[in-house]
C-alpha cells in the first residue's frame, strides 16, 4: 500500500507543508524513520529528531514553530499523537481486512454455519455443527472442532486450536499456537499408586473483547465453563486451567500459569510468570507483581502483591533490601554474641 | 446425545423416583445444573441443592430420605459419585469414539501401516515407515513424522507434532500444539564465541498410559531416548529437555522446566513452575512445591522440598515466615547493638 | 541407512582391527550401545566399556593399547571424539537433506519465489510475495505468511508460524511450533476501565545461523523490527516481547520471558526460567542465573546475577544461606534480647 503524502493528509483532515505529492508505504519513529516512511512528533522532546529524520512525511502539531530545515513533508493537525493512532489502526485493519474469500483445500463439516465477509486459509478445519459470525477471519491450518460458536469479527490467526463445545464471542483476536478447550489436568490417585483419568467434559468461553496471545493454553472445565469474561488480555504461554474463571478487563502478562478453579476478579493485572494456586480468589483490582507465587485468596480490592509466596508490595520490598545484606546481618549478630559473652 | 431418566437408570442398575421418561443431554454439579442435566449428590452438605435444582434428573444415594419437594426425577443408586464418575466416562469416551473413519485431504507416506478402527483427521500427516495400532485417533493438522511408532488406543489431538523416530505407547493421550523428539539444545562454544550445533539424533520413548498436555515440548536425546515411563501425566506447557528419564506414575504440572539428563523418579509429584537443574536425579515419591528450583540430586524418597533453590519444605517454611519479618529483625538487632553501645 | 565398518574408516581415514563387513545403522554411547551400534571411546575413564559393550564398532584412538579381548570391530584414528562428531553432523544432515520436493497439497500464494532444492512438506503453507533462499526445507504444516523472506539453507520444522513480514535468515533453524511474528501485548488503559488495543505494525527479524526451540513465541514490534542477532540460541517455549533486541551469540535457556523493549547483549547467557522486565539493557557477556528476575540495566561487561529480584551472584549465594538459617537468626537475636533484658 502506497499513498501520497497528501491522500493521508485529507484522510487526516490536515494540511500539508512541502512535497504533497511524495509517497509513503509505512508508518515509523521519528528517530528510526527511513525514505518512504510516514512519522509523528508529539513530545518536544523529540524535536530535534524532525530535523535529522529520513522520513518522507512527519504528522506535526498544527502550532508547532519550525526552526530549521526540513526534509520531510509536514502533515498538520491538532493531535498527531491521535491523528497517528488512528493511522495505526486503518493500517492494521486493512491488512487484516485484505484476507477474505476461501483457500483451497480447507475443511467444512456438516451443520456448520458461517456468517457474510469471512475468510478462510488453506488447511483450515471447521468441525460439524458450528456457529461462526459474519467478517469471521480463519487463518490457514486453525481447528475449530465440533459445535464450536464464534461471535462476529474475530480473529483466528494460523494453527490456533479451538476444541470441541468452545464459546468465543464476538471481537476476539487469537494468536497463533493457542490451545482453547484441552482437558483439565484431572488424575484420581489409585491405591496400587497409578492414576485414573478424571473425564473432563466442560467447556471454555471467551466473551467478547478478549485477546488471547500466542501458546497460550486454556483447559475446559471438569463440568460446566472455564470463563474468560469481556474485554479481558492474555499474553502468550500463559496457562489457565480447568474450571477458572476470570473476570472483565483483566490483564494477565506472558508465562503466568493460574491452577484449577482460581478466581480473578475484574480489572486485575497479573504480570509475567506469575504462579496463582487452585480454588482461591483475587479480588477486582489487584494487582501482582512478576515471579509472584499467589497461594491465598486475596480479599481487599486495589491490593498490590509481590514475591513467592506473595504478600503485601512494600512490605516484601523491604524485607528483599535486608535479604541482601543477610550475610552482614548474621556477622553483627556475631559479634553482638561475642561481646555479650566476654 | 439424549437420553431418558429411564435408561440412564438401567445403564446404573438404578430405580428412578418421578418422570421416567424426562430427557437429559448433559452432566453438570448441581449447584449449577439447568434443564436437560443430569446432576448428582453424594455429599450431604450438598443436599439442599436437590431441593432447589434445576436440573431434570440427579443420581441419589438409594438411602437418602427426602425431605422436601423436588422438581427432578430421582435414580437412586448405591454409590452415587462412582455411578456419576461411570456416566462421565462413557460420555468422554463415547464422544471421542465418535471420531472415526479418514477425512480427506490427509497425508500419509510410503511403507506406513496404521491399524483398525482409527480416525484420520483432515491435513493430518503420517511420514514414512510409521506402525501405527488399533483404534488410534489421530485429530486434524497432527504430523507424525518418519518412522514414529504409536500404540493401540492412542489419541493424538489436533496439531501435535511428533517429530521422526519418535515412540508413542498405548492408551496414551497427546494434547494439542505438544511437540515430541525436538532437537535438543545442544551448541558447543566456540573460540571466537560463536556456538557450534552438537547433533541431536537421539529420539523421545513415552510408555503406556501416558497424558501430555497442550504445548508441552519434549526433546529427542542427544544420543538414545529421553523417557517416560508408564502411566506418568505431564501438564500442559512443560519442557523436557534432551535425555531426560521421568519415572512411571510421576505427576509433573503446568510450565515447570526439567534440564538435561536429569532423572526423576517414580511415582513423584512435581508441582508448577518448577525447574529441575540438568545431571541430577530425584528419589521416587519426592514431592516438590510450586515454584522451585531444584539444584541437587534427591536420594531420599518420599522428601518433600520446596523454594529457590530448594530444600525441605518446613524448613522453607519457617525460614519464609521470618523472611517477611526481616525488616523488624533488622530494626531490633541495631536497638541491641545501641544497648550495648551505651 | 547402513555401512559397513570398512565404509566408515574410510569415511574417518582410519584403520579397522577386527571384522572389517560388520554393519552399523545408528550411533551410541559406549555404555549403551547395542548390536548394530557405532560407539567411541574417547575419555580413558570409560575404558572399561570397551570390554563390556555390545556396540558392533568402537572409533577408538590409534595409540590405544588394548588390555583385553573386545567383540566390537575397533575403527583406529588420531582423534576419535571429533571423528564420531563429524558422523554425527553427516547423520543428521543426511536425514534432513533426504527431505526434498514437494508434497501435495500445499499452498503458494500470488509472486512468492523459492530457490532451488527445496522442501515443502504436505498442508505447508506460503503466503503472497514471500522470498525464500535455496537449499530450504519447510515442513508439513507450516505457515509463511505474507511477505515474508527466508536466507539459504534454512530449515522451518513441521506447523512453525511465520507472521507476515517476518525475515529469516540463512542457515537458521526454527523447530515446531514456534510462532513468529505474532501481536504485541500493547493495550492502552481507557478511562472507563476497558483497554483499547495498541496496533503492532512492524515485523520480527531473525539473522544468519540463528536456532528457535519449539513452541518459542517472539512478538513483531510495535513499529520498526524486533531482532536477534546472528549466531543465537534460543530454547523451547521463550517468550520474547515486541521491540526486544538479543545481540550476537547469546544462548537463551528454556522458558525464560524477556519483556518489550529490553534489549541483551552479544554473548550472554541467560539460563532457564528467567524474567527480564521491559526497556532495560544487559551489557555483553552477562550471565544470567537460572529463575532470576531481571529489574534493572546490566551495565558491566561480564557481570554475573542470581535472584529474583537479581544481584550479584557470590552475593546472592551468602544471602541464601542465611536465609536457611533465619530461623535460628530470630532466634538467637531473641536469646540475647533477654539475655539483655536481664
Amino acid at each position: 500500500m502506497e499513498f501520497t503524502v497528501q491522500q493521508i493528509a485529507d484522510l487526516l483532515q490536515g494540511t500539508v507543508e512541502g512535497d504533497k505529492s511524495a509517497k509513503v508505504n509505512t508508518l515509523a519513529k521519528i528517530e528510526e524513520a527511513n525514505t518512504g516512511a510516514l512519522a509523528f512528533l508529539a513530545n518536544p522532546k523529540y524535536e530535534a529528531f524532525l530535523y535529522s529524520t529520513n522520513a518522507s512525511a512527519v504528522i506535526v502539531s498544527d502550532k508547532l514553530e519550525i526552526k530549521k530545515a526540513i526534509s520531510a513533508a509536514l502533515i498538520r493537525v491538532a493531535d498527531p499523537y491521535s491523528s497517528f493512532s488512528s493511522l495505526l489502526q486503518y493500517y492494521q485493519q486493512a491488512l487484516i481486512a485484505a484476507k477474505t474469500g476461501v483457500e483451497e483445500p480447507c475443511f467444512i463439516g456438516k451443520d456448520s454455519q458461517i456468517g457474510d465477509n469471512h475468510y478462510r486459509g488453506a488447511f483450515s478445519y471447521i468441525g460439524h455443527n458450528c456457529k461462526i459470525g459474519d467478517n469471521v477471519r480463519i487463518f490457514p491450518q486453525a481447528y475449530i472442532g465440533d459445535n464450536v460458536q464464534i461471535g462476529d469479527n474475530t480473529t483466528i490467526f494460523a494453527g490456533v486450536k479451538l476444541y470441541a463445545n468452545t464459546v468465543v464471542g464476538s471481537n476476539c483476536t487469537i494468536h497463533s499456537g493457542a490451545v482453547i478447550g484441552s482437558d483439565g489436568f484431572g488424575f484420581a490417585p489409585q491405591p496400587d499408586g497409578t492414576y485414573k483419568t478424571i473425564p473432563q467434559i466442560g467447556n471454555v468461553v471467551l466473551e467478547d473483547d478478549i485477546s488471547i496471545g500466542a501458546n497460550t493454553t486454556i483447559d475446559c472445565a471438569t463440568m460446566g465453563s472455564t470463563v474468560i469474561r469481556k474485554g479481558t488480555k492474555i499474553d502468550n504461554l500463559v496457562q489457565i486451567a480447568h474450571n477458572v474463571e476470570i473476570g472483565a478487563n483483566t490483564v494477565v502478562a506472558s508465562q503466568t500459569g493460574i491452577s484449577g478453579s482460581a478466581k480473578i476478579g475484574n480489572n486485575c493485572v497479573v504480570a509475567g510468570q506469575v504462579g496463582i494456586v487452585g480454588h482461591i480468589s483475587i479480588a477486582d483490582k489487584t494487582t501482582i507483581g512478576a515471579q509472584s507465587g499467589v497461594s491465598k485468596s486475596v480479599k481487599e480490592t486495589g491490593t498490590i502483591i509481590q514475591g513467592s509466596p506473595a504478600f503485601d508490595y512494600k512490605q516484601n520490598l523491604r524485607a528483599m533490601a535486608v535479604f541482601r545484606k543477610l550475610p552482614e546481618l548474621q556477622r553483627e549478630l556475631e559479634l553482638l554474641k561475642d561481646k555479650m559473652a566476654n
